[in-house]
């Protein structure tokens, strides 16, 4: 009989890896397991769906069950759920929810791929119907198909992260009142508080009720009860992060790293032999500060997966790491972000020099050029670059890359200064802004 | 008495040179003498003068005259024209426009900075007052000047580099007609021909007549001849590249490198102590080739002034070289290269792999998405990149640096798929586009 891969979970950390593994092992019987209804999905493009850029979810889909079937010959079974797995017999049980019954499955090799959802503190009534979080496309389904049923006038969105931002922004867009309420002093805690400030700024301007400092202490029907007094709200949006999915795989007793994610090594190996995690479940490995780290991201699900896959069909591939690159964009403006932020610097025991440059996104003589600002941190001493964020108009957001790229490379700011960027007018000044805020970092100019 | 630094030519390579100067050494006494009538300009913006975007050259003028003179003690004169330099003597002949007069002007230290100009190949009434070449703000001033006066219904552009293509674009936003016409068998030849027939199909789709194939053999007042007959022009641009202004070092006996450009080291000397050069008529390094090559580029002579400057104040500083990166906007099309070409591969000896992919500006489910390719080339065997070539809609060309970076840190294709780029639906899709040629040139995916 052929070995059997069971992946649990068909997303990108799933399938991604079910697809090298075919690629590398004809052989191999694969059998997916999803729970849901929808493979290999960009749930990132979930917010522009809700805000009326995407009409169809179908557009968010990569390839679909069929065509996994089709093309792979991966045995996709949509609408099971895995209740438990049982390493010493491996097995998993599942639960084919269509026909509402429970099976055994044997595997020879184990994937787990269970992704992440919205953390849900434990607040009364949390669980209330209208208290949506949005991970998945049936997320999506759901929490666009309740704003329509209900009367919807007022959003809350709980939580000021990227998915609190993005999906505030999508709700002005589908014609509601926003409210944001976060509990601390700052949206966006994945950068320093004077970037944070300008997106909040943004983000009010957009007509965003921005509240800060305000955490909320309950739920009801059609209510937000806070420190501060109470909000209506017609639906309410989690977007205070997200857990891993690692219930299954400490239930077996698989060992966890980083805020319950799943521990693996950097062939994306659990601590037991033949089971493999990726994605939003599984840990990851930060290149600057040496730890390992949670980061639920679509990039990091994607080579995860063909990593995994790679070495469950027999051949050799690791996870090279990650350096903390993230970007999105509020309103009209682009907000990225790479490496270390301040607070994140002193936390892996950095010393740092900082420097922060207000210039504009391309040639500030061109009629299109609009404000950016950018700030870099560097190691004290070697000048290594530690980490940047960037705030500003079109074209401004993806020079992150460069700065991503300088941390993989180890550059230190002269480093940067030296590189062979490219310019013309419509696309930057004769000295980019990443090499502008390096000057200023290296020399004060 | 004081030690004096000449420094012939007041755009980016030679006022870079004496601000580095003076930052390192206060108590040198600093000429700088520039013929024309602008100091630190960005040249690269001149078609977008001539195009509208920009209404007033001082709006490409970094630093005046007199904020040189006022805040560095930069003695610096305009209309001062370098005849001859005298090594032996150590003094520089130099003809004042203004005054119509002639004065010697002795070095202790010489800077060399006369930047390039327009080629003007041995053709019959290249001369012509009607025949103008683009180089400096003078230029710009002349060129317009004179599309005002004649009646300037048709401009005929020879030449179909980037300086003939955005000039091209540039007098149809004026609102004249446009014949561009290139003697060898495509447009841009810094680019693939592939790649360069994408380019002459946009920029026929804006309305200019490119005709390739198709030599000038000669000028006469309104009308351009040709192999295939004559054209009518009420104006002629010349775009057939630039020459380094190194006559005035070659009759003093410096050695010369690349294309008759002044050689240099990597401290910006010269073959004569004392002796420095930087910019366009310099020599510069290409990381790839191990070779002297001749870059006419802002940014070269940005980098190499600085470092001059550093060296002459007494510090201590080396041009890192240059990968070959370029980028510009022709119409509403992002085109930008970095590396190796194929034809450059070739010629420097290397075998390679090449891909090329189509693919969209950001996710392809995203309203704004339009269509990008990228072409990438990788050594054979070791993998590593050795170049690429962008051309697509908004947010294409950029991408460039990340490949340029590529070169710079001798990444393999493998160390590319690895990079923690960042990603969101507005920016890009799961995988960057540099990321999935990547992908495809090593696995052909």
């Amino acid at each position: 009989m052929a070995e059997r891969l069971v992946v649990i979970g068909g997303d990108a950390g799933g399938m991604a890896a079910a697809s090298q593994a075919r690629r590398r092992n004809p052989d191999l019987d694969i059998v997916a397991l999803e729970k849901g209804n929808w493979t290999s999905y960009a749930a990132c493009g979930i917010p522009y769906f809700v805000g009326g850029d995407v009409s169809d979810l179908d557009d968010l889909v990569a390839r679909t069950p069929q065509e996994f079937r089709d093309h792979q010959r991966i045995d996709v079974r949509m609408q099971h759920e895995v209740r438990s797995i049982d390493l010493q017999a491996g097995k998993v049980e599942v639960h084919d929810r269509a026909r509402d019954r429970t099976i055994n499955l044997s595997f020879d090799q184990l994937h787990i791929a269970t992704g992440a959802r919205p953390m849900r503190p434990d607040i009364g009534g949390i669980d209330l119907p209208k208290v949506m979080g949005v991970q998945t496309l049936d997320d999506a389904e759901a929490i666009v198909a309740r704003a329509h049923m209900t009367d919807c006038r007022h959003v809350t969105v709980v939580g000021g992260g990227y998915i609190g931002l993005e999906m505030a922004e999508a709700f002005c867009r589908w014609g509601a009142e926003v409210t944001l309420i976060e509990a601390t002093s700052q949206v966006m805690r994945t950068l320093d508080s004077d970037i944070a400030a300008k997106v909040a700024s943004a983000i009010r301007g957009f007509g965003v009720d921005v509240r800060t400092d305000l955490p909320v202490t309950g739920f009801e029907d059609g209510v937000v009860h806070t420190t501060e007094g109470e909000h209506h709200a017609d639906l309410v949006v989690l977007g205070m992060g997200v857990t891993p999915n690692a219930d299954l795989a400490a239930d077996a007793g698989l060992d966890l790293g980083p805020r319950g994610s799943i521990l693996v090594d950097r062939r994306q190996r659990t601590s037991v032999d033949g089971v493999w995690a990726a994605g939003d479940c599984a840990s990851s490995f930060h290149l600057l500060t040496q730890e390992p780290v949670h980061i639920a991201l679509g990039t990091v699900a994607n080579k995860q997966g063909r990593v995994a896959g790679v070495n469950i069909g027999g051949g050799y591939a690791t996870f090279p790491g990650v350096v903390g690159t993230a970007i999105t964009k509020i309103c009209a403006l682009e907000i990225s972000r790479t490496g270390l932020t301040e607070h994140e610097a002193v936390e892996a025991g950095f010393e740092y020099d900082v420097a922060t440059l207000d210039t504009s996104t391309i040639a500030h003589y061109m009629p299109e050029a609009e404000p950016m600002t950018i700030k870099m941190l560097a190691e004290r001493g070697s000048g290594r670059v530690l980490g940047a964020q960037i705030i500003g108009g079109r074209g401004a957001g993806k020079r992150i890359d460069t700065v991503a790229m300088a941390l993989h490379a180890g550059l230190d700011t002269q480093q940067v200064i030296d590189l062979d960027l490219s310019y013309a007018p419509p696309f930057s000044g004769v000295w980019d802004p990443v090499q502008m805020v390096a000057r200023r970092l290296l020399r004060g100019d």
